[in-house]
């Protein structure tokens, strides 16, 4: 072929691509999320990626509209799946009389949004979610138990110190209907969200902006100044006398959770209340989580969820509350690996690589390679035709942890040198005692 | 919402979308196949599913580039990947000076080709690939560990017994060019291919209507007819005296492929020498794979591939040599599904059931399932409000294979009643005992 012609490879922007040793430890991650979701009994779901865009579409609007993938093919118009939620409203809906419920699912798998093109975004990415969907009814102790699955996978993943804030929307909501300013919730919820930035006061002109009274003024600044343990702020919460139904329910919802959250192994450092988390006003009805590493607040939530009335009402009468979290790992993989937080101890997927030291020792070799796989070792082979510094050479830019190389002592003797790549140590051994030295789990 | 403006849920034809006891058992092979994998020391690769059309479609064209997904998002002109094999093409260029060679990677992921609409055909499929890419050469060797991998693969996942069988397309080649019908080979191929359907006699007549010399003819059919132990085969080509280089290169690979695969530690009935595999004419150079189920060979081969002597040509002028292998996995799950060999065992996710006989007896129920959840049991809590006879049903409905129950005595004693709902049998243990029992693996 013409040199001239030739194509230069890319990745298209927004579109994460790993090198290998790098794709080893985002697998880790993604593989212990999905350990924890199993240990916990969810059913995993693959949706498809493409579908109908009426049927996507049915409730989409604006923002996430414009940043969708959508395309013809043939007589169709079809959609990429932007989120794992509405393909899961659309499989509960379609499948209701084969499943069992409560139905408890994860999916794990990439979603698309054609976002403006910025530096730790991306337009293709996992997400992690999994849902509690009920029939009808679905008990709030299934509110408390997604916070232990989330402090389970973080604990696990190990990116230290963690808090998981946990709010329910019906205070928020209750309070604005007790000030009568459900009308302007969003846009006070968006001034409350600045407080930190600037300051009280300017909060105050804010509202004052947008003609929220000053009675109503004091009693939502009294309202997000609650601070305290969570006993405190419950207490502190009713002395705000706010005599409204929604608001009194949501308190009631919310020290349900608290109790069942303790009974479900959270330590309590690990866990709080955030009075001023929404999460969207258009979709939860209850309680709402975000999680934040300690360390790193800025990163922002690394997990969230809520509980919601009605999880399919687009596409069937049959009512179906439910409760779910997400983790968008592919987002959460690059900014813990810009501040170097992916401490995984696997760099490879071998544990050890035999190295023949010429082609004339390849049986040797192969039947030492065949052992230990048939014996659940990853071992590679180094098969091609090269100088034994090379070789070396390649276990090394691997990371390969062990090498055993086999010459004419080891044919005759069946004792193996097993080399260890990081302390440079050597042990003498039958191909047993390799096995037994490499599958002890360190 | 109004009633009647629900929109039907419904998955496009041609997408798998499965039940959670058939979606466990899709993972479960996908996961064989991934562990295998992994214990050869392949290393994982993610690409996007969306690429630049320009790239994607550097060498696509005819029947593959009408099926392709491509569609227009801002000013991009972009396509579905349609299989894993250009995605590698165009990694491997892109990164070849921070890769290690050989570079050994598998890939497990969907692809799309919008084929016309038939049972059994999808759109969005698994392919489950490796590949082993060579910087300039790669050893013959390496054509002969992957029939091993193969191998453990298909023995493990257990649907009867197979064969792999091998040919090297040099041999082909040779033996066209030897007949100077190298222009006719493509042809030649179809005929031969439908000897099972049509008979001798029939294919004789139509290789005389494309014009094909009597003498050609009869040795073309004595080259197909070659049968008998794969030694036989050997002898019976080499009888065949053909005085061509290419076509001797490649029974002399063939050989050396024979030679090393038994010292993998294949067993001779699993593989086989087929002289008349192809695989289609542009892509593969030497060794070729198929592996066909013995008791379903009208399924067809359920894992391809072969040696390609370029991989990147259309994105780099270093010359990369490889070789792979492919398995279908979408299609070969349909497939072994309708004549009902997936015979997993795993029906569910979850080990055990928690059932709390009111809910006053949560809080211990949830201690229960906090134990078992961080001695590794995948551990199911039923949370919901409901008859008890209904939380057995959930258990029964979902294949759950142990349930335990608690109620007063259980508190009291901290003893357990453990019941098998396959066999129905009841035992009294202690929370400890109930990890033992269902960490031991049957």
């Amino acid at each position: 072929m013409d040199k001239s012609k030739k194509i230069e490879p890319r990745t298209l922007p927004g579109f994460m691509e790993l090198l290998p040793e790098s794709q080893i430890k985002f697998n880790e991650i993604k593989n212990t999320i999905k350990n924890v979701y199993e240990r916990y009994g969810f059913l995993p779901l693959d949706t498809p990626i493409i579908e109908d865009s009426k049927i996507l579409l049915a409730k989409a609007g604006g923002e996430t509209e414009k940043q969708i993938y959508r395309f013809n093919k043939g007589e169709n118009d079809l959609c990429l799946r932007f989120d794992l939620t509405v393909p899961l409203a659309k499989y509960v809906s379609q499948y209701q009389n084969e499943l069992t419920f409560p139905f408890r699912r994860y999916q794990i798998g990439k979603v698309y949004r054609g976002e403006k093109q910025q530096r730790g975004r991306f337009r293709e990415f996992y997400q992690c979610d999994i849902d509690i969907i009920g029939d009808e009814t679905l008990s709030i102790i299934n509110d408390a138990e997604l916070p232990s699955i989330i402090y389970n996978v973080f604990k696990e993943l190990n990116f230290g110190k963690f808090t998981i804030c946990i709010n329910n929307r019906k205070i928020l909501n209750g309070l604005f209907q007790s000030l009568k300013l459900q009308e302007s919730a969003t846009d006070i919820l968006r001034i409350i969200d600045k407080i930190d930035k600037i300051g009280k006061s300017e909060i105050v002109n804010e509202m004052k902006k947008i003609e929220v009274d000053e009675e109503s003024i004091d009693t939502i600044l009294k309202f997000i100044s609650i601070d305290g343990t969570v006993q405190e702020k419950f207490m502190k919460l009713q002395e705000l006398n706010i005599e409204n139904d929604l608001f009194i329910e949501g308190i009631t919802e919310l020290q349900e959770v608290v109790k069942y959250i303790k009974m479900f192994g959270v330590p309590e450092e690990y866990f709080c209340i955030d009075l001023k988390i929404a999460r969207g006003l258009d979709y939860y009805t209850g309680t709402v989580y975000e999680t934040f590493l300690d360390e790193y607040k800025n990163l922002g939530s690394v997990c969230s969820g809520g509980r919601y009335d009605n999880l399919a009402e687009y596409y069937t009468d049959k009512k179906l509350p439910g409760v779910g979290i997400s983790i968008g790992l592919t987002r959460l993989f690059y900014q813990l690996n810009e501040i170097n937080l992916i401490n995984s101890n696997k760099s490879s997927i071998s544990n050890i690589l035999i190295i023949p030291m010429e082609e004339k020792y390849m049986e040797e070799s192969i039947n030492v390679a065949t052992y230990l796989r048939n014996n659940d070792v990853s071992t590679e082979l180094y098969i091609n035709d090269k100088k034994i510094k090379q070789k070396m050479k390649y276990a090394d830019k691997l990371k390969i942890p062990y090498v055993l190389i086999i010459g004419e002592d080891e044919v005759e003797s069946k004792l193996y040198t097993l080399k260890n790549m990081i302390t440079g140590e050597q042990e003498t051994l039958k191909v047993e005692e390799v096995v037994k030295k490499l599958n002890v789990k360190d």
